[in-house]
């Protein structure tokens, strides 16, 4: 029993929901806030243009000085995408596992910002002491080495934040999940768990990273005369250290290729989270001197992506390699939900190109299936569950493991980004939308100056492209000095369309006479007017809706 | 052995590969041309504010007096959808079953031409004479009822055109695909075999649609406290015939709700395809006078679309119903290639809304799997094989099934639109690219009026929005009157962007300048010195890339 009962530890997670991969979580107790994780996402389908989204962290800022640090679980961009973003506001220390450390300061490096960032690497086992809290990092299992789940030690109590992570009892690389620790901090009493929810719906356990293995080795030995390409996550090093100990076992020499690719195995291989054996690792111009059977080439391009080196290889705009008949292209991944066209479209690339292309069971997933998480619940007996990481129906799946588990319906809280989850062992309580939370989105240079107005007309430009209408007023008269001349892009041919803009122009002329006949000179009017009649002849003519930009100049 | 065998057949495909959907296969031998299908596609990703795709039918339009009539097998989208398109430049009869024929009208009412269009139901088993050509309809089956297979029997020997299917020996409405007579027609003797390849990657069989009446019925009984709403295809009316049954069954009312579904459902009840017991339909505004476990609603929008009843119901935008927690939502169907991110998305919505959500083993495909095509080809034992619908990777593990049973690669032809086969019993020659071929964009009531310039455009606007400049110069002294004036749309909030467009101005104004100082006149010149002036400028300070539109007046 602790001795003072009268603060609670309040939970606010500052994105998730609402922008899945937005992971960002404050944890405060009286003036001590913890952050964990800071994540950023990727545009949804109707965010044209934009390149990337971050959390909007108000909430951080105007509490700056309760602020103590960034404790982050894994290196994936969702979990430190928005760093360099948020320390330019929130200037506060980080502390992670050696390669999660490793990858940040690539990002820093890119901001400029490793100069002014505090950070600290932490080792699994240890704690840290960061105002009222204190923080151990759990060694756990996930698709990026040195993933750490976080037990978080307030005066209010314990909650275990598992981070992305799954049980795997063969890992490739380090130890399997600490599942002794988890157990002794349940035996000690956890308030909450906030666990894993990605793969909820799905049965079972996940396979160990190590099985892959296998299966790469078994692709080896029946490809034997063919170059081998292999597609896979960056960041996957695991992965990627299997396939270069299969390249070495068949003595094949290896070519890295793909910037990201290039970057994280760097990073990994400085720190000692990768080996590759003397004589494997060739450049991508050495490869002339090798036969076609002599060679792996591991790349990205694992989700279609059409700027990735796979693309390129097939679409034969990559400078030094192509795509050719025999060739043996191996994806060792899964399409991400969203990606599922984009990497068909590249098999059937691939194909035409007279590739043997592989696709499937060459790959694990790096998330806890149902039976694992029913292991940690198990061992940690949390009284209250947050399911976290994953859309609705994953977390809905989540609370029904939970519910099925014996916790309480009333004791599941599925949080939306900026609700309060006020706790202690006397109870729980969930204020709703309490903080200041959004989606920033980043477009080239421009953090937040990319709004819903510019989205809709982006939306409209791009479905019905836009008519400019262009006219010279005289000053005072109002009298018709120039124009109207109409441009339109995006709209139709203009050979197709001479007619149509002619008779576009007449309908201008008409609107604008009907106006000044009537007297009217007030510009906001005039434009209206043009703006409705050109827009009901377009759609009468044509059943599109251009947008229509009326100008008017005065000389 | 024939007599004559001065004169080839020849199999041109319109349409195909390079654009999924758009099937459409012209059979020509000596003054006969006969077309299986005339379907559409819907738009790639790429291809902004498109409706739909047709193909171009050059080849048939030179060579229409040969051209005798298109053969249907059946009514989905993608085998009659340009049918209304097409009739307006290629106006002869058209031959299908029953249902098909019935779906075919729909579209020709809504497009005039009804009147114009010669049509004649065909009864599978029965065969038409068409020039040099008799074309026989086979009975098989499919996800929409009275689908045909067709022998083609010309001169130069028969070609066998499955159309999609699948082998269902217990089909829920009308009989099994006819075997038998697949087995005689091989037994004469078949030239080339055209086979569906859509599942050619998955091993196996497909399982009957009488599996999914009993899962249905599984759903009824675990769920009879609940109303339930089920999603699935408008045109799978075995579908929606197994769950009125399960309705029935349970003593629960249907309702049908969605545009094409209310549809399709009229036109099979009309023509006898479903079955539905009296009093089990009741209209949409009768629900009121039910309770919630008396109701079953069958609706569109399993794929997701923004715009069908479901997303609409989930939205809380659906006039009349609404999703409520307890609600049980079962989504009859999987999600088409390309769609999956938009049905994990309802899907969410719906779980959100406190409904519980079944999408998981309640449908089977529609199409043939690698044992089913395996036994097409031993009862049919053709000489030639051309592996048809499906993508590339489709196709190309069709032609390793046909390998498998002993067909010499060489006498595999996978085809691209525009190819012409020539063969008979002496051989078969492929020529690449001969006949004239293409997708052609329809958007509002426009035909093939937006090409790759407008949709390049269109692309560009969506990612970065557009700046026009304007200005007005005086008659041959090109001093300028008014302006410049800068206007965006799409590409940043005008209120963050006051500076920013301040100096754009003087950016714009300088160039003029210096294009007014060095005399140069020609306003191409001036418009592209705006345009690069401003375009450096903006890319320097944004890292964007908006159109510039410059548009200059005279005065």
């Amino acid at each position: 029993m602790k001795k003072d009962n009268t603060s609670k530890l309040r939970i606010i997670p500052l994105g998730g929901l609402e922008q899945i991969g937005m992971n960002i979580t404050a944890f405060e107790y009286e003036d001590s806030i913890v952050v964990v994780d800071c994540g950023l996402a990727f545009p949804e389908d109707d965010m044209l243009g934009i390149d990337l989204v971050i959390p909007d962290v108000t909430y951080l800022k105007n509490n700056i000085d309760k602020v103590k640090g960034f404790v982050i679980t894994h290196g994936h961009e969702d979990h430190i995408g928005a760093l360099p973003y948020v320390l330019k506001e929130v200037n506060v220390p980080v502390y992670a596992t050696k390669l999660t450390i490793g990858l940040i300061e690539n990002k820093l490096k890119e901001h400029g910002l490793l100069r002014t960032t505090k950070r600290k690497t932490i080792r699994h086992g240890q704690s840290i002491n960061l105002g009222a809290f204190r923080i151990e990092f759990i060694k756990t299992n996930h698709s990026i080495a040195d993933a750490a789940a976080l037990a978080i030690y307030s005066p209010a109590g314990t909650v275990v934040h598992t981070g992305d992570f799954k049980v795997d009892y063969t890992p490739v690389f380090g130890d399997a999940i600490d599942l002794q620790r988890f157990a002794e901090i349940g035996k000690k009493g956890v308030l909450a768990l906030m666990c894993d929810s990605t793969n909820a719906e799905r049965p079972g356990f996940t396979m160990s990273e190590r099985t892959v293995g296998h299966t790469i080795d078994g692709l080896f030995a029946e490809h034997s005369n063919s170059r081998i390409i292999i597609a896979t996550f960056a960041s996957n090093v695991d992965r990627v250290q299997q396939i270069i100990y299969s390249a070495y076992k068949f003595g094949r020499k290896v070519v890295v290729e793909g910037r990201s690719m290039v970057n994280v195995i760097s990073t990994a291989q400085e720190l000692g989270y990768i080996q590759i054996p003397e004589n494997t690792l060739i450049d991508i111009e050495q490869m002339k001197n090798y036969s076609d059977e002599q060679l792996v080439l591991i790349t990205t391009g694992s989700q279609g992506e059409s700027m990735a080196a796979l693309s390129r290889m097939a679409a034969h705009l990559h400078k030094k390699v192509s795509i050719k008949p025999g060739d043996t292209v191996i994806f060792s991944s899964n399409p991400i939900p969203g990606n599922e066209k984009a990497v068909s479209n590249i098999i059937n690339d691939l194909s035409e190109q007279g590739a043997d292309v592989i696709f499937q069971n060459v790959h694990v997933s790096g998330h806890a299936c149902q039976e694992e998480i029913k292991l940690i619940y198990s061992l940690l007996k949390p009284r209250y569950s947050i399911p976290v990481h994953g859309e609705y129906r994953h977390l809905k799946a989540h609370a029904g493991i939970a519910q099925s588990l014996g916790i309480p319906k009333e004791n599941i809280f599925m949080m939306h980004s900026g609700d309060v989850l006020s706790l202690d062992e006397n109870g729980a309580e969930l204020a709703v939308g309490q903080a200041p939370t959004g989606a920033i989105m980043v477009d080239g240079l421009g953090v937040g100056d990319v709004g819903n107005i510019v989205l809709r007309d982006r939306q409209h430009l791009s479905e019905d492209g836009i008519m400019v209408v262009v006219l010279t007023l005289e000053k005072r008269s109002n009298q018709l000095l120039a124009g109207p001349d109409i441009v339109s892009r995006g709209f139709v041919y203009v050979r197709e369309s001479e007619d149509l803009m002619g008779e576009a122009r007449e309908v201008v002329e008409d609107a604008l006479d009907a106006c000044l006949n009537r007297r009217i000179s007030d510009w906001g009017k005039i434009k209206s007017a043009v703006k409705d009649a050109l827009g009901d002849f377009v759609w009468k003519r044509t059943k599109r809706r251009p947008m229509i930009l009326p100008i008017i100049m005065e000389a």
